[in-house]
């Protein structure tokens, strides 16, 4: 690898698929591609190592770069029998694409450079050749601009402007109306305005043109868009990009020439059809770029039906050879199909599963590899809402359903906005004609994207699929008037603010907010988890609060609940008055007396979940919030002793609140998140958990006596810094416990353990075990005092900004601090079963169904993860990915 | 040891000094005053075991340990020639006292009887053998009363309203001026009232009392007085108590009988001279209880000149054998002494280094032993606050200089109101005519007390002593109405909730708050702590912000700053409209035209702060809180605006207040302990950090400039969980030195390092450590974060409540809690070193200062602590300590 590593350029026979990490995806697909004897264009790929060696030293090539360049050039004239700027007539000139190819796609990212050769001296050679001097004229214009743009960064509307004022001009729509002689003036006109941007002239010889093009696609590796494209998908920066030079081959050639793109199966369904678009007489860039609408695949029969039939069959044998959907580039020279990219296809989460499951039944792949064909983020985009069906609203307007899945939000019109108001937590989407990559940033944190432009191919199209976020292209009966910031349909008229709900999946837009419902899961959903759970050894539970949530956790295929909090059971509004009572008692006496109010409604709501999960385990967590929860907030009510005062206001309600006002801040605290809460609310107040308990033991005891069966209790004291807290608190429940079932006359078997939530949990574990039958780590409270941040205060403020600079690679409360959380959780499990080895260890912070922790929680060898019902699937899938991973670990370990 | 546990009883001669475990310290010492040939009554010790094993088995003797005290009590009988009970005529009586001994010193805490073994039938005969009947009569009563007390429960008031009674009949003031008669009345009454509250007679057969009195003095063991007092005292609950039976001698057979207490040199000031009381024809409880108020010992001369002598001949062998100052009771009976009791002698801090330096100089310590007879806490009391001697303000009256130091405080009149207040954190100053056992909750947590009665060695003076807390005791001078709470001198009265102060170093008594000034050290505490400097291995800072406790701290001792808190400069209120500016700032220029307003000021500070310690390592902190602290608060501030908007204010002011509202709101945080503070701050502003460093570089520039030398300047980054954050903020630092360095054209020394505060930090600190010159463990963060504490909401709250409740067995904030913090800090200390093998670790909590917490930091092998000025002697003893100990920890493993 070392040696590889000081070689830098392939001729592209050299290369195969496996060598992607060094030509990049694209020079991989390619040389292995003609391995198989798919027609490709012929050319060589500059490697990312030389991409890496420049961007290292500052940009300066490594030594003999250019040398070899300029050999491989030797041996790719050689081979096609052309030559870089023709021969000394100018005749039979090599033109050639200079494309980026880094080793992760980012599509549309990242620059190319096409038609690079032609020049004055060329350009009527090449026309003659083709017989066709307008598709000279116009590779000439087009290089022109290209270049201009990309390599010596000249502003796309000085090009744009001289050519839609031609058009005007002659009073025509389309480029393809432009004469020859029309081009020619334009050629002129370019070259005109490359001297009044640069003060010069472009570089007229090939060879300092492909020099220049080359530097160019590396410099395009570090531009802004490609960052912030880079961050949102965690790709790492240090990749660097590959350059693959290639003979140009033409689209634009004639009626008989074409260019598109194909998916070898639907990547919004993932069914086995076809699915792809064309253009005729263009070039590729005019089909991905969404400049103008192209045809449907199935056209092409008509007008080119033996490249089409070779597309077929090429289709085919590539995916039988990758096993796997593959995203394809052609084009079509004069009536000759010509591959000119080849990748696994992105799709969309429905099309990512039915794939994986089709393909198992077709005998392409093994269950455990389709799991493999999976992500996570996939399954999590099928539990996205839709639109509830009962809508009963006309749309306002039906554009492509290029991004599946349900967005309402405020329209915004431009990128900056919606990164400014999405990243402030309000939902928008994002209304543009087109969108290009500048917009990226816009679009990762708008709720959906809607243009008025462009197919299901397009840059807004593939961005949006790929962060399943629902997107609506295409959708032609919309105007735009950016100045304005105004949306009109017909004679209706919507300004930036306005509510709007897209239907990716329909490509319906409606012109109001409507009413969400919760998804829907497959059968290939349900075949993927299936199979998941046959390989996962994590246990999978649900947090859950009533009755319903934990009916439906059971359906997503939960196996208990690993966390049921009852503070939501306080919290309710016909429950409020009893609780502040409690709060508010002068004596003993009085709180019991407030308790005893409380119990039966707890109990009911115990029961709910208790046989909703019967025969299954549930895990009550005892009153963790601090008090001053249940009171009104300090500012508010001083607020109103105030305004009682200065108004003269009813002296009952003013001594009411001056009453409630003094206690609220008796129970005021500085952090509360680090006060009197969970049991160290019950050591001072022991008379709440024993209230909780004899709900508990009340409610498994009706339930088992209606239904014949009822939920395994355990019940877990949470926020325990010290095992002497766990030792009272148990000795509380125990008690509560036998006195129940004493009164009972019965038996029932509960367990009690504990969250570990604090870093001094995870410190003394091995105390904490002597008084715990389980442990759950809540990882949510341990992130914010094992990190010190207020979950709370953090999101919006630092922690987005150290997200965003990159100060730490992801927010650690979407996903477990490996080191530092991650660590403690480590220490906790192994000191805790230092002291029992068989100890249950559970997690029911957020991250129990985040499948990155999942990964950890799988190698720290705990026992079960709980998180929300609808995350359910998506840690069993997890779980089961953790499995094989940690495999493939051990065997690349086994093989070193 | 195993043989011996089991057995429970010892004669007198059987035991010595070093088997205080088994026979308690007073039976320990009274048979090793046998073994020297000092006079001691004979007797018999009842082992700790023996009340161990009672408790273990919930009050049910061992088995054979009442035959074993038949046995032992009949050898005693033979020995004596005496009999308990009398012969058949009831003559020649054994008479004994039954009394406790605890491990542990418990004074006053637990039960004694005396006087066992008259009765109705031995009385005649006692009273005629000592020719003095009043003497038996006398002796009978106070049998009765102490018995129905201790042993059966019965309520002190009822025995003494009928004395009190009697008295008043009488018209007599003193027990002493009651007849032979009356006495004989007193027994019949007596009987009476116990026959009354219990509803049977006392037991009359003396073996039946023997046995109950040694079970009521196991069960004393068990009050809660006693459990408060081993609380407060850190004496483990599990050791037991011996008793000790022994014949009776009587300091009340006549005036050539006395009863006395005496010190081998001032227990005040450590001085060796005479120091003791004695009451003529009295019994020892008379002297302790503070009952009547005695007589100094240099009086005994007069009236028991050869006792006298031979007292002090014993007190000079005693303190010879012991090494250490005698706490001595003794009998005189008769004209011959009897040695009651010797103990080392409590004794205020000035005396113990005065007693701890006069043994060095007089050979009979080494340094080393002399610096383990000294206790940190009792270094503390010498530097706790005096009254300014600049007062001029007249004593509101004079009682007995009881304990020394300075008290300032509201009174109250009980031990529970003192409790209630005191806990919560008000100064008190507990008022009682005299103090009893039961009031020592309200002793622990008042500032001081003051007592109209009792002598030098009455219970309130020996408990305040202990506790370094100042007395007075009585102060005859003061009338107090416990019913209306009310204190009166001459025609001044007070109430409950005036302010008063004490000097418990003269005496006096002032009616009004009178200032404080700080503590002056003496030659006994510069030669104890520079004996520690030479032992001890930790180095020792200071916390300091000014120039000014700088210099206090170098003079203390302190080798550096350890912690200079930013902060505390931007807080002055000269410059906090510059702060509020920078804050309010819209745009970078703003706030950096802000912080150039800033500069100055802080490089100021730095001067003075450099200019102190020249030659010393300052370590500077930059700023910490988070900008909201130096915000009006929110509650105020929406109360101003909403007070503003409903009377009509004035429209500027409103505008203002509304501006600074929406500021503060949007500050605002949850939990600003967790929030946007610390490096946080400076990620988001790195202008802050800038700003700061160039003042810090200036100054040290400025200094060296002016003095020829300067501070070594450490630059400490706070808050730091991520290694990134420090890379970062370690870069902005170094950026602004090396542009500081480059303008001023020199060189300067400047090392970065961080605050390990966070647990993350410690997990990670592996990883920090690559970007780090040194730790600084802020373990007041740590105990926050680590166990999950808001220390502004608990130490009030919870906390307080689980410290009482002996939940945890002391307040983290004050000692470091050993297994958790500490377990972090280990791990810091392990991590960061694995990186960087000779990594620079000191801890700038307030357990820097804190003797146990030093222990445990030396036996981390940090390099230094910091802690505030007044307590760097105590951490450089304390390190020295630490030193010892671990050294013996060694010695003992060594030997096992």
């Amino acid at each position: 690898m070392a040696g590889q590593e000081q070689t830098y350029l392939y001729d592209m026979s050299e290369g195969n698929a496996q060598m992607r990490s060094l030509l990049g995806g694209k020079g991989a697909n390619l040389a292995e591609m003609k391995r198989l004897g798919i027609p490709v264009p012929d050319g060589f790929t500059v490697s990312t190592a030389a991409c890496i060696a420049t961007m290292e030293s500052g940009g300066e090539w490594p030594e003999n770069l250019w040398e070899d360049v300029l050999s491989s050039l030797e041996r790719l004239e050689e081979r096609t029998g052309r030559s870089l700027g023709g021969d000394a007539e100018g005749r039979n000139p090599l033109l050639l694409s200079v494309r980026s190819g880094a080793v992760v796609s980012m599509p549309g990212m990242m620059d190319t450079i096409l038609n690079l050769g032609i020049g004055d001296d060329t350009v009527e050679a090449l026309g003659a050749e083709a017989d066709n001097p307008r598709f000279a004229w116009d590779s000439y214009r087009r290089f022109l601009q290209m270049y201009g743009e990309v390599v010596e960064g000249v502003a796309p509307h000085a090009y744009e402007d001289e050519l839609t004022a031609l058009k005007s001009r002659r009073g025509v729509e389309q480029d393809t109306e432009l004469s020859t002689e029309d081009l020619k003036e334009l050629v002129e006109t370019f070259k005109d305005v490359s001297r009044r941007e640069l003060g010069r002239d472009l570089p007229t010889d090939p060879r300092d043109q492909l020099r220049g093009a080359i530097s160019a696609v590396f410099d395009s590796w570090d531009t802004p868009r490609a960052r912030v494209y880079r961050r949102a998908n965690d790709i790492p920066d240090d990749l660097g990009t590959a350059v693959n030079v290639m003979q140009m081959v033409f689209g634009n050639r004639g009626d008989t020439s074409a260019t598109g793109v194909c998916f070898t199966r639907n990547p919004s369904t993932g069914g086995k059809e076809l699915y792809g678009e064309f253009l005729l007489n263009a070039q590729g860039e005019d089909v991905v770029a969404g400049i103008r609408t192209p045809k449907s695949l199935a056209e092409m029969e008509q007008v080119l039906p033996e490249a089409y039939e070779q597309l077929l069959q090429t289709m085919r044998d590539l995916e039988a050879h990758y096993k796997d959907m593959q995203d394809i580039e052609f084009t079509v020279e004069d009536g000759t199909l010509y591959l000119l990219q080849t990748r696994n296809g992105k799709r969309t989460a429905a099309a990512a599963l039915r794939v994986a499951r089709d393909m198992v039944s077709e005998g392409v792949l093994t269950q455990e590899e389709a799991l493999e064909r999976v992500e996570p983020s996939q399954l999590d985009q099928l539990l996205h809402p839709a639109i509830d069906p009962e809508h009963g609203k006309e749309p306002l307007v039906k554009g492509l359903p290029a991004s599946p899945g349900a967005a309402v939000g405020e329209i915004v019109f431009d990128a900056d906005t919606a990164a400014q108001r999405g990243g402030a937590g309000d939902p928008v989407v994002l209304v543009r004609y087109e969108t290009t990559p500048d917009d990226i940033h816009g679009v990762i944190v708008a709720q959906g994207v809607l243009t008025a432009h462009g197919g299901m191919t397009s840059h807004a199209a593939v961005v949006a699929r790929g962060m399943g976020k629902p997107c609506v292209a295409g959708a032609s009966g919309i105007r735009i008037n950016t100045a304005e910031k105004t949306l009109t349909v017909g004679d209706r008229t919507f300004s930036e603010g306005d509510q709007i709900t897209l239907d990716g999946s329909t490509g319906e837009v409606y012109g109001e907010a409507l009413e969400l419902v919760p998804p829907q899961i497959n059968e290939d959903f349900e075949a993927i988890v299936t199979w998941a759970d046959e390989v996962r050894r994590l246990g999978v539970r649900a947090n859950a609060d009533t009755g319903e949530d934990a009916a439906k956790a059971r359906e997503l295929g939960a196996e208990g609940i690993g966390l049921c909090r009852t503070e939501h059971m306080f919290m309710a509004s016909d429950r409020l008055p009893a609780v502040r009572r409690m709060i508010l008692a002068d004596t003993e006496e009085e709180r019991a007396a407030a308790l005893e109010e409380i119990l039966p409604m707890q109990q009911e709501d115990f029961e709910a979940i208790f046989t909703a999960m019967k025969g299954l385990p549930v895990t009550v967590r005892l009153l963790d919030p601090p008090l001053h929860e249940f009171l009104p907030d300090l500012v508010e009510q001083s607020l109103l002793v105030q305004r009682l005062e200065l108004t003269d206001g009813d002296a009952d309600e003013l001594a009411r609140a001056r009453t409630l006002l003094a206690q609220v801040k008796r129970l005021h605290e500085q952090n509360p998140m680090l006060g009197t809460r969970g049991c160290r609310l019950a050591m001072l107040y022991p008379e709440i958990p024993e209230m909780q308990t004899r709900a508990i033991v009340r409610a498994a005891l009706a339930v088992r006596e209606r239904e014949g069966e009822t939920a395994g209790v355990e019940i877990m004291i949470p926020l325990v810094a010290y095992s002497a807290e766990l030792e009272a608190q148990r000795a509380v429940v125990e008690r509560a416990v036998a006195e129940e079932l004493e009164s009972a006359g019965t038996d029932l078997d509960v367990t009690v353990g504990t969250m570990i939530e604090l870093p001094r949990a995870a410190v003394v574990a091995d105390q904490i075990a002597e008084h715990a039958d389980f442990f759950s780590f809540g990882t949510n409270d341990l992130t914010q005092t094992g990190i010190g941040i207020s979950r709370d205060d953090a999101e919006g403020g630092f922690l987005g900004a150290y997200v965003r600079d990159e100060v730490i690679p992801y927010n650690p409360f979407e996903s477990i601090d490996r080191d530092g959380v991650g660590g403690l959780v480590r220490l906790g499990a192994e000191r805790g079963r230092s002291t029992k080895p068989e100890l249950k260890l559970g997690v029911c912070g957020e991250h129990g169904g985040d499948p990155a922790s999942i990964g950890l929680f799988e190698e720290l060898g705990l026992s079960y993860v709980s998180c929300s019902p609808y995350r359910v699937p998506i840690a069993r899938f997890s779980a089961a990915r953790a499995v094989l991973s940690q495999r493939e670990g051990a065997e690349v370990r086994t093989d070193g």
